[in-house]
């Protein structure tokens, strides 16, 4: 499998298969620091990035947006102060596809 | 009682008072677009910015850091397509202090 980082999510419609059971656990291993999370029993992802300034925490949500504008894909980016908490998931299919998981392991090289 | 965004938030310490319940109606009055949340027994205020771009979200979301920054005062902010949910509190006293009426009515300067 060619890696995350180097795919791009596509268009997404609503009958694209949602990441199988079988899938999820080898996607995952690509990408350690995220947690699969569910909430309103839909499937996401979702890593805490901290950081020692304010400044710095705005600069990463301008990046995560501009991946996610680039990406055509967005995610909650929950902005406090000393970390962003960005989650990934699909709306139309109501889970996780494959861009997802795209979307993480681009966004972990933004922190870098 | 002077406008709330015409005051600034105060340095705020531990032991500093919590808004009471005389006063919460009162300071609501003045800010009537935001809900008091209780999440994890904390009283917080919230208020979901809509918008019809994911640029705009974004734009006023880095409005929303600004003040935060001059106020030295920070919310949590989500960002997503469509919409910006703006939560203020004051962490050190695990509660509503004034400073977040002032700083939930100078948000709503910022998106008219």
């Amino acid at each position: 499998m060619e890696k995350l980082v180097k795919q791009k999510c596509e268009a997404c419609r609503a009958d694209a298969p949602r990441v199988t059971d079988d899938e999820l656990p080898i996607l995952l291993k690509e990408i350690p620091d995220w947690q699969p999370i569910t909430e309103d029993s839909v499937l996401m992802l979702r890593r805490v990035f901290k950081f020692d300034d304010y400044q710095e925490s705005l600069e990463f949500t301008k990046k995560v947006a501009a991946l996610a504008d680039e990406e055509d894909h967005h995610p909650a980016i929950l902005l406090e102060w000393g970390k962003v908490e960005v989650t990934w998931w699909t709306h139309k299919i109501g889970g996780l596809h494959k861009n997802d998981f795209i979307a993480a392991a681009k966004t972990d090289t933004l922190n870098s």
